[in-house]
């Protein structure tokens, strides 16, 4: 093993950009997780926990309450040229960040970084007990889930009464996720050389119909606990043919459907198979939605003293974010961090250097409940 | 170079196993081509030239007239479990010979050799110079055609009043070829992460109308020099899709069209951008039809050579053959070989014996003018 990269701490700038460019594609979160372990490891008020390549890490001050913060390590690839290193442009308050991961979700995880060596010094003590969550594999299929893994290994390192996910909101409070399923639906044919292509059936023909109900979809808006959630149907892949001159013997439309915290995932995999009535219909990958759970006190004593300080209204999250996850093991969350979500996953994603400031300067005025 | 593999010449089904045994899957037709070679140096008859893997083999008797008998020597993949080495069933004249390559286009490549060792010889001249055209790359894209190779290396050596092509017709006399034409039709659309999705445009969902007028398209049965010929219009690919969590911007369908030799290439592109109208077409692999020419005197006294001794009446040829390159270089040709066309590129390809040996006599009858 190298030694791992030292991440600076004097400002909040340098931090995200060294966590970014570390590059951390899923699969390939080591290195972060090691320097992450590291800095965290170098704080005598924190219990460092870690497995594969997630850092757990606490502060043990006996509170009555404990409030997590937890955070993706990985980001999705990087862009050919690459988007990194990590580029500050502007000047003073109006700099900006760019490169992979400034958004989705690193400079959350600045945030968090920062507050983790700061909240438990003498001095800055929270008067709620804090745990991190730092872990891999979150932009690729929920059963690699870190997060999963470690509610599995560790459940009681989840412990908790509220988290904060540090997933982008443009440092607005947003509450809640929409559930995410993915079903391979697919059409059969009998292949035959496309010479005496009326001896074969065609299965990408065969698809025709399920393309037009796509097309023809029209996604619901919903509203649940005052929030509106606007829901998403897309084949997001397509794929049938064996070679040039032969017949297809089958064809496969991955749909991902993206459904609004009023539906359970039962009820959206019924809605699929009502949709592809007729066809084979496989469910792949799924994750269930979150309400957004804005009615619990803790919720709404963190809205209140965030939203005192940033303005604004809470929102719903439209993307599926690991607060479903908290949802399940019982603990209310939100999402508040900085940077635009709409950039996340973005060739340009980039973030306001105003924003990283403002989501520590809340969370920090919440947790020291000054 | 290893020694190449010796094909025995004393029975013809022993020749066709032998051939088919030296696996040649486009692109590693070297062992077969090197084994032919070898056999046709042997004979003191003939001509040997090579080019590449392909090999031509001629007589110089100085007769009037010459007929070339043409063969790919290459096959579509094996199966898997590989349908290879041969294996052959039944007894007498009802024995089979299954494994790949034993229809396309092995079967007439076995009669060949048997006919260009036997032909030449003293006591069995024939009536007219005879030249053997063995070549590779028939079953991949037109542009690695070894035949159109040879025709711009050694045109010379393709000179001839009339040729056979050696392609699988169940020993009937099919004349012509049908063209091919080979376009993607794409869609454009916008990414943007599926749980956002009205922020993109799906091009997916924008390929609907593409597979829907496939779908409900109704191939032509158009009728050329009295045979009738069967059109075919098909997708043979399709593919689309960035990941599992983004509406894609792209979706490419690749169509397939087998034209009667009623159309010219460029006729059957214009009939697919006008079915098309509206989306992106590129060409990328066509090659022409040919009319089935049993109008030319050669022609007529080769089918009543053959149709007196198989019975049945000429047809027209469904798939592409090269017969259309002989076409263009002004040489009627027609397609005359044991096995089922439909059962090429099938998984239990086979030949019935009994076809090897009535190709054989035939052509013998023919060629020695008896």
């Amino acid at each position: 093993m190298f030694d791992p990269v030292e991440i600076p701490t004097s400002d909040l700038v340098d931090v995200l950009a060294a966590v970014c460019d570390i590059e951390s594609v899923s699969g390939d979160e080591e290195a972060l997780a090691d320097a992450v372990e590291a800095l965290l490891r170098g704080q005598p008020h924190l219990e460092v926990t870690r497995d594969g390549d997630a850092v757990v890490a606490r502060t043990l001050l006996g509170r009555d309450r404990r409030v997590v913060l937890a955070g993706h390590l990985d980001t999705v690839p990087l862009t050919d040229p690459p988007n990194l290193p990590t580029r500050l442009e502007g000047t003073g308050d109006d700099r900006v960040l760019w490169g992979r991961g400034t958004v989705d979700m690193k400079a959350g995880i600045a945030v968090m970084l920062a507050l983790a060596v700061e909240l438990g010094r003498p001095g800055s003590e929270p008067v709620v007990d804090l745990t991190y969550v730092f872990y891999d594999h979150e932009e690729v299929e929920a059963s690699k889930s870190g997060l999963g893994r470690l509610a599995r290994n560790h459940p009681e390192l989840l412990a908790g009464d509220f988290a904060v996910l540090g997933e982008p909101t443009a440092a607005d409070i947003e509450g809640g996720c929409q559930g995410t399923i993915r079903v391979d639906v697919r059409t059969r044919g009998v292949a035959a050389h496309s010479a005496r292509s009326w001896r074969g059936e065609n299965a990408i023909h065969a698809a025709a119909p399920i393309l037009a109900r796509l097309a023809a979809y029209e996604a619901a808006e919903v509203g649940v606990d005052g929030l509106v959630y606007r829901e998403g149907m897309n084949a997001v892949g397509i794929r049938g043919g064996i070679a040039g001159n032969v017949v297809p013997d089958a064809c496969t439309v991955t749909v991902n459907y993206r459904f609004a915290p009023s539906r359970t995932l039962a009820e959206a995999e019924a809605h699929l198979r009502e949709l592809f009535d007729g066809y084979e219909v496989t469910v792949t990958d799924s994750s269930p939605a979150a309400r957004p759970g804005l009615d619990d006190p803790l919720a709404a004593e963190f809205a209140a003293a965030v939203l005192a300080l940033t303005g604004g209204v809470p929102k719903p999250k439209f993307g599926w974010t690991d607060v479903a996850r908290f949802a399940e093991l019982g603990i209310p969350a939100v999402n508040f961090a900085p940077g635009d979500p709409s950039l996340a996953h973005a060739d340009d994603e980039r973030v306001p250097v105003r924003e990283l400031a403002m989501c520590r300067d809340a969370l920090r005025t919440w947790l020291r409940g000054q």
